[in-house]
């Protein structure tokens, strides 16, 4: 018996709810998505899952706030919370601003699709001087600017997260610790990609609903002991990550 | 030239409102209090010094909201927050969850004043069982309980927060670095105390009010550059120090 990582993609943003791409911009939350952080505290409470010792969470602001609601409705706050670039969102390079439903619109559906969901799938990186740029950011001076991304696939995005979670995540998972990754909803796929072993064709399937906590058991090996990843509201959770699948379907289908 | 240390007494705790000697009990912050956290926010905001490269807080919850409130306030939640029992208000032992005024009454001015604001002045240590023991926390189950103040002067406080001041903040303040410290009355005075040099007298006339930040700049061998310390709302700390001072003489003086 080892540790247990709770996963929790933050709640719905200003820009998710106009369903743009956000990426490395920091938006935000909505009223919608205070509520979610408050409702995705609760299911862990209710879970009788144990306190988390420690938790962690991205340089963007809808992830922190997200982490501090949480721990504040447990009645937590004491559980120091780490930011780190490394759990930021995917950066969507030059996509990052745009509408999800312009992008699927001007570029078609086999493209929309390759930079939303493939494995591989790279939008087009973004320079300096374009509006949402944003890692000349005052919340990166610690980092070298050449070593924050530009614009990611999936792969690059686990790639530049794997330091950071063999690092800090892996020992303290093995001290039977409980660990609280409040991120992004490319950084939850990433990692369930990681550690459940889904091949780069299914994950392309995957979306991740806002603020419904994923609790996964690891055993000696810091494998999962279930063979699929579960939601701790799995109903709410296929309705939800069934409408993220349709975002730039239906023209502002979320900002009603 | 090197670092900027900003000190904050947390805002009003729903016990503050009362009068009640609180310590390590986990009040949390009064609709005032969050009000004075986002007016200490916009203090240092607007006093021109630059944005924290850390922030430091108690394991207290009207700490850690007060630091949340400012962060969030100045757009700076990425900064990372650490939290320590070494920054928690003084132990008031027995005294905790006692009005001011009740003592005051039953022990008698000079008593009340020993144990309020004398140097050497501990109260009665509180013992397992006690309502407000306090220290049997999960909040503090990674230090051996031996270790856990049961009561203390401020001379016994400055001692166990000097480890913590000395290892954490000197070497940051070197480093040129903006140290955010969120805290608590009895700690603000300790550090004062220690950082100008105030004799043991002179420190018990001192008082800190909450939410009214004092901004103190080192020299290079972590001296403060100027000789007495200062409120970056001078006239209102002023007022509000006074209040402090007066608490317990006038019943109810805050309920209002």
């Amino acid at each position: 018996m080892t540790g247990t990582l709770i996963l929790v993609r933050h709640g719905q943003s200003l820009w998710n709810k106009d369903n743009l791409f956000c990426g490395w911009v920091d938006i935000k939350l909505s009223e919608t998505g205070r509520e979610q952080a408050r409702h995705s505290s609760r299911l862990i409470s209710e879970s009788g899952y144990v306190q988390p010792d420690v938790c962690f969470t991205s340089r963007l602001s809808r992830a922190i706030e997200t982490a501090n609601i949480i721990l504040e409705e447990m009645d937590v706050q004491y559980v120091d919370v780490f930011k780190t670039w490394r759990l930021n969102e995917r950066h969507y390079g030059k996509l990052q601003g745009e509408s999800k439903g312009h992008i699927l619109e001007t570029y078609g559906e086999e493209k929309y699709q390759f930079w939303r969901r493939a494995y591989d799938g790279c939008p087009p990186l973004s320079e300096k001087g374009d509006k949402y740029y944003s890692i000349d950011d005052r919340r990166y001076l610690d980092t070298p600017e050449s070593e924050l991304p530009r614009g990611e696939s999936l792969r690059m995005t686990l790639q530049r997260l794997l330091p950071f979670y063999t690092s800090e995540v892996d020992p303290r998972l093995k001290k039977d610790q409980t660990v609280l990754i409040v991120t992004h909803g490319s950084i939850v796929r990433a990692l369930v990609k990681y550690l459940y072993e889904i091949s780069d064709e299914a994950i392309s399937k995957v979306n991740i609903p806002n603020g419904i906590p994923i609790a996964i058991k690891l055993d000696a090996d810091l494998k999962p002991l279930t063979s699929e990843f579960e939601y701790l509201d799995p109903e709410r959770a296929k309705i939800e990550a069934a409408k993220v699948a349709r975002q730039g379907y239906e023209t502002n289908s979320n900002t009603k």
